[in-house]
């Protein structure tokens, strides 16, 4: 399995498995890529050429047992290994994943958070007592987590996230709303929370657009468009 | 401009927005699409591609005007409106969203929380007293927020989308690991933060593999991949 995935199908596979996992909870053993489509609004040609990625899993005629699909698409996703996750920033957001009780079902472990307030230090959140950054870098080289979380600022993200980077740490989970530079063997998953709200806006602008559009056409045929369309 | 943006296009372009924010507080004036993707990791040719979508902005060996481009890009993406947002759910997700700075920066404001929780009600996040849920419906009836944030458990949801567009809301910013079918006239943009994790995960695996693949090849030519590897 060491051809190149494209992110659009990487970006479909967690839907899948989520799905899969709410079919299997209520007992369902086998469903058609027909169906799966139906549910997840993706085409079923779509689902047949994302899972063939991976090798198949279907038999024409017969659909996907969904155990089987479940537990394949977890190891693809690599879910079968537990991951030690770190969080640093204890703040609404720090606290807020510290407490996403979904992550450790999936085998995401929250393991300990760090913060520079002393105030912060030495409370729990979650079931994670809060760690002073000064304790980082050993707590690193010693436990070598798998995933950093960065929920601090953007002006500390860059060089906490060089610094982790330079004890040892592979992969980086980033909400903080700036770009990171890494070494190429760096893993970088990004959570940035004011671009998925300008996306949210640029769809609400464009599907205001689209519905002027098609009012000013209905309305007024020949008149020009954006006219007719301020009369709404 | 009514014609169809691939959401690829829109997902880069509230980075190019963040970025040519950077460069405007630094006083650049002109910034070429050789630099500019030089700093965002995307090809000078997918830059200009991107900006043609919307009639260009660029001249040919002269660059961008880094004001006016941050000024358009900004309007493309609605952001020369306000748009007022609701919470609902007021545990430690929606605390950190109300919190959020960079929002209200971005013309993003927080108008009012809800939670079913009565321990809640009355407390104040961010600066927004959190309201009961019995509440909700008038509010929305009366102040026609633009975008509801859900931020509450997959349970509720569903049924708490389709109320707030039966209400009127059309743009709905979903935080619960569930997938919400809506009217066609519903903007929806899902946060999902555990699949974020697992394509994470996705891609430790994914680097693990090319690595050990790529030890093997050179350390073992000849030898089969995943016996070579296992000796790393």
């Amino acid at each position: 399995m060491h051809k190149v995935i494209s992110t659009a199908v990487i970006k479909r596979l967690p839907r899948y498995y989520r799905y899969l996992g709410e079919l299997r909870k209520k007992e369902v053993v086998r469903i058609s890529s027909k169906e799966l489509s139906e549910r997840m609004n993706v085409t079923a040609s779509q689902i047949r050429q994302d899972l063939n990625n991976f090798g198949g899993f279907g038999q024409q005629g017969y659909g996907y047992n969904v155990e089987y699909l479940y537990t394949e698409i977890g190891k693809i996703l690599g879910l079968d290994e537990e991951h030690q996750v770190i969080i640093i920033g204890a703040g609404n957001l720090g606290q807020a994943i510290a407490n996403y009780a979904d992550f450790a079902r999936r085998g995401f472990a929250i393991k300990a958070v760090f913060d520079v307030k002393p105030e912060l230090v030495g409370k729990e959140i979650g079931n994670v007592r809060i760690s002073a950054m000064s304790e980082l870098k050993d707590y690193i080289m010693k436990n070598k987590p798998d995933i950093v979380a960065l929920a601090l600022p953007k002006e500390y993200a860059v060089d906490v996230a060089n610094d982790v980077v330079s004890w040892g740490v592979n992969a980086i989970w980033n909400f903080a709303p700036v770009e990171l530079r890494l070494p190429k063997h760096v893993v970088v998953e990004n959570v940035h929370l004011t671009e998925s709200l300008m996306r949210l806006s640029y769809n609400i602008r464009a599907l205001k657009n689209k519905q002027e559009n098609e009012a000013a056409q209905y309305d007024a045929p020949g008149v020009e468009t954006e006219s007719a369309a301020a009369k709404e």
